[in-house]
């Protein structure tokens, strides 16, 4: 994903300098995984469908960072440190953080209306995006997220903050491949498939910061010092691992079940994810 | 606008109950004069057009409605009081703001791809929206401001954050009424109109500050203790006058003079807006 982390950049040309600007780029700038666009270029190519997604994988990329940059903030986790470095207000400080955050999730809009598609489509992608991104969605999921520090949640709870502060954006990306590439009527089974997946990362994770430290990890571990309840914490680590395992081969297989669908990129990139180590 | 305010909460029935829910209905709720909406409303009918852009009104409402709770959080203007009520963190706490900020930006985005338009007029708004509100519109106006916080600023940096903090979301509704109606060759002109319009209402709010008390505004003071120069303290009360009178009668000989434009709605705007004491 080399050429995409240029695009990151290069797609924010269009805005004026400024150090709103500069918070932007710093806080696209760590280290990601780029899970989230690259589920959308591996899932048009399933599809076969070879449309220049770009501006809609680099927005996508913009709304994740957006919601953690928010979420550090001292008034939410409150976190120093975010992809081995200093989370954006540190860097900068907390009203920029916080306007970066407002200019990537607006600029986000910005690039799906630029993006070289159909009209009809890019309507239904900016629903989609609004829809999974906003107080349905994403922001759903971080204030059940909030509002459950320090109680003594249950799986039930842990699965719809995941559903909702993870699974939401996962999902996203494989809607819009369904969009662009005009299978809008496997919106509905992509939209499962990647809740399961969200979930699936969601554990994955939890199990990470149980056995790395968080200088390996290269972010603070606030959960545990939010006394928030992971999958880890509530299951057991031996529960939680085999969970973990059955989504992913449940979700493998469903893959490969998709008519007209060609789930190897898809299924290369979760074995990948599956392996990582941080 | 009675009408209009009953929309305002009505267009949000869509999306699940939640504290960020009822913190954006709150933040809604306070007594505001609706500008932005009228204008496009009054713009519209000029144009003699009459789709439906209840959804486009509510939206920039709900745009302007976030940038004043993340202006109002602490580490941005930090005010408590807000058309005569608590400031949405206040009412709820720093992590609801932020996050009922966000929402109320993304699910303005979310009602206007909902907007009952042609797909092709719905991006260019999506796109006008974004431009006007981001981070070459009013967020950099944002950032100009708070970097000139107990600085002696010129009336050119003034002008060049009002131009960008106010007048490019007065300037919004005005472009979209000439995309709806389909005279997408004069926004341009409606755009320089706006920004004109949003420095005679700042002009105006900064006159107002001084001659009433806060009491009196239902708001803080806040450019007075964060030491912010205002038209007033940098050009005096009388020039300050001056200088709103010929904005305004300027703004009126343009649009008495734009073809197939009835000006006389928004001229009765304006009339009404100059004439209020809060």
């Amino acid at each position: 994903m080399n050429n995409f982390e240029e695009k990151l950049i290069s797609k924010l040309d269009y805005l004026k300098d400024s150090t709103v600007k500069d918070a932007m780029i710093y806080a696209l700038s760590g280290k990601g995984k780029r899970v989230r666009p690259r589920l959308l270029y591996d899932a048009l190519k399933g599809f076969n469908c070879d449309f220049n997604v770009d501006n809609i994988a680099v927005a996508i990329e913009m709304i994740h960072t957006y919601s953690l940059v928010h979420d550090d903030l001292p008034a939410m986790d409150d976190d120093i440190l975010r992809r081995g470095r200093n989370t954006c207000h540190i860097q900068f400080d907390e009203a920029i953080a916080i306007l970066a955050g407002d200019a990537l999730l607006t600029e986000a809009f910005n690039l799906v209306s630029r993006a070289n598609l159909k009209s009809e489509k890019l309507v239904k992608i900016v629903r989609l995006m609004a829809d999974f991104s906003g107080a349905n969605g994403m922001i759903y999921g971080q204030e059940i997220d909030i509002k459950s520090e320090g109680k003594d949640s249950d799986f039930e709870t842990l699965k719809t903050i995941h559903k909702y502060k993870t699974g939401a954006l996962i999902s996203l990306p494989l809607q819009i491949a369904c969009v662009v590439s005009k299978n809008d009527e496997l919106i509905p089974k992509f939209k499962q498939i990647g809740y399961k997946l969200g979930l699936a990362f969601q554990i994955q994770d939890d199990i990470l910061d149980v056995t790395f430290t968080s200088e390996e990890l290269g972010k603070s571990n606030s959960d545990l010092e939010n006394q928030k309840a992971t999958s880890v914490s509530v299951l057991g680590l031996e529960k939680a691992t085999k969970l973990m395992e059955d989504l992913y081969s449940d979700i493998k297989s469903e893959l490969e079940n998709i008519d007209g669908f060609n789930p190897d990129l898809l299924l290369k990139l979760i074995d990948e994810l599956t392996e990582r180590r941080k």
